[in-house]
């Protein structure tokens, strides 16, 4: 699977798209706002520059990806506000893979300046939105051109299937599993471990030629606080794989397929993620916390009410559909319905069981003042 | 109509899509290939800036899209093989409206790259080609930030139909017509001509602030040498007009809507660009030239050999759909076939008759160093 054409959330405003099934994603960032605020005023704080260049990598293609800019936008033009200065020239660069629905942003764009330019006067900005597709393990920015990143829910997401899992040669290791199991062997988590630093370290690089220094940065992504990778946040990807080895066994779906296909995606442990930005070097950690993510609860003293299976099911399948086409190709599209009825059902049976915990990692970081470059 | 949101060309890649039937806007370019080539190389010509920035204004989604990326980026790579430089990092900057089909431009850019890097090698670059959704008749860009501005095909589109003209009030003055015509009363040719003027200052303006000084500008757009506007390039609305018409009389489409659908489209005279860049005041003339564009022929010496009706029909259809959908509603589209199908009938007679003359100007400019701000 060429990760870099083909994972992209579903496009479009549909049932099935993910505009309408990223509520889930949309949690994620209202967790991270207090953290994107103090970055920004960070930023902020000793001058505020002719010219501010704010990216989101990974903005997906929803009703999240504008209010994340929103949110920033408002942050800024109260600091101007409040220090009775200008405002800077904005430059926003929404950054996603090329198969991303850019079109669906686009459309709303005059939107979003009419609104800016009522909310906020004439005055403001101005502010300059483009679209840089691409994918963030490598140079997507001009050299020292950005003063905070954002990237929320996506770096969780790997440039490719680990290296020796993608069944292009040799034998299929991880048979029946979607992603590292109970019953995967040992080398499979390595992989995967191995593949998560290597991109890990790239994106950091990328950034650090790309931003300026004292520019910062808030990731979140899933993760876990145990050291056993199958545990926890594995769980959708354990019930995936049962729903389509059961497939398989009625011949709706090739098993030989379920067999070499491997998630391109790695929950780190917060250790992992602390070791690489250590060893990488162009960054101090300001903050790094972990948040239960349980569906609807946060850990925020909010009470606990899971998700109905069928909405699991939509937010999963809003993700995962373009890389399920992709590997099986266009047969599995006749039985899709059927396998996220399905899956909608294992969630519900599961959630009644037992309390199912994400782990959400937030990272926020600051580019140091030694240069490195790429 | 809304100009903005409405004015897009075709989408995808289908047999009526405009990424099929953009052969003429091809020849368009190709026609301002050498001036293009000469700006360029005197953008380089006293120093190679550490960062280029190029914007493509109305790059619209195509096989053109990139090709005249890669002609600017060709020329750049062998003026600093030549000068034995290392290249600049260059910025690309593709405009258009926002309806544009972006996702299309965007998947190819994975292959755009890995060519650009097979050809040029792995240390020419980087080369960051990202999208700018927006009217060109306003501030796109950050202050200062662009060395070559180029746009083909795209400045005879007005922002908005003429003040007046768009049937919002008082009475439709240019009944049975699209556009200026011999019939049309005089305000008409008026109301057209001050909206084209109002936009092309806005367009410079606007570029003046975005632009370095010394950056240069290649303009080609539909134009005309007579001082009628009703003359020369006018005959595809004329056409257009009467098929419409034809149709109203018979039902199939309704006359009132006909009556108040006027093309937000100017093909401006070679007096009245030279006027407004003058009195614009920000960018001297380098070049002015006009060219007689009748289809297959571009005075090149080439032999004269008219488009089928079939053919024009297509390409007109790839660029006008999407306004008279939005004009007449979704009704027209049951009779659109039908509608382009006597459309080709009748410029297949009309080309039988007639030497159909289109003119086509190409202007290329210069920033100023007076500095001029928005």
């Amino acid at each position: 699977m060429e990760v870099m054409t083909v994972l992209h959330m579903n496009k479009g405003t549909g049932e099935t798209s993910y505009a309408k099934n990223s509520t889930l994603q949309s949690k994620i960032i209202s967790v991270a706002k207090p953290f994107v605020e103090e970055a920004i005023l960070e930023v902020l704080c000793s001058n505020i520059p002719e010219s501010l260049g704010i990216a989101d990598l990974g903005c997906s293609s929803g009703p999240n990806t504008l209010s994340v800019i929103s949110e920033v936008i408002d942050i800024v033009h109260a600091k101007c506000v409040n220090m009775r200065r200008l405002s800077p020239e904005i430059r926003v660069y929404l950054n996603d893979l090329p198969g991303n629905d850019f079109n669906n942003i686009f459309m709303s764009l005059p939107e979003f300046h009419k609104k800016l330019k009522v909310d906020k006067g004439a005055g403001f900005g101005p502010c300059f939105v483009s679209g840089m597709p691409g994918s963030f393990y490598g140079r997507l920015f001009p050299r020292k051109s950005l003063h905070f990143v954002h990237s929320s829910s996506s770096l969780h997401w790997l440039s490719q299937v680990p290296s020796g899992l993608d069944g292009k040669a040799g034998p299929t290791l991880n048979k029946g599993k979607l992603y590292i199991s109970k019953t995967s062997p040992e080398c499979v988590a390595r992989a995967y471990a191995d593949q998560f630093k290597r991109d890990f370290v790239l994106y950091l690089e990328s950034r650090s030629a790309e931003m300026v220094t004292g520019g910062r940065m808030v990731l979140s992504l899933m993760g876990r606080i145990s050291n056993d990778p199958s545990a926890e946040s594995a769980f959708l990807w354990e019930l995936l794989s049962l729903v389509l080895m059961a497939m398989a066994s009625k011949g709706l779906v090739e098993e030989t397929k379920v067999d070499s296909f491997n998630a391109p995606y790695y929950a780190p442990s917060t250790e992992e993620l602390k070791s690489e930005i250590t060893r990488e070097g162009s960054f101090t950690i300001d903050y790094l916390e972990t948040f239960e993510a349980s569906w609807d609860y946060f850990g925020c003293g909010e009470e606990y009410v899971p998700f109905s299976g069928e909405r699991v099911a939509k937010m999963v399948r809003a993700v995962v559909e373009s890389m399920l086409e992709s590997h099986f190709g266009g047969g599995i599209l006749v039985v899709m319905d059927e396998l996220f009825r399905r899956y909608a059902e294992m969630v519900d049976d599961h959630l009644s069981k037992n309390r199912a915990k994400n782990i959400l990692v937030v990272v926020s970081l600051t580019r140091r003042e030694a240069p490195q470059s790429l």
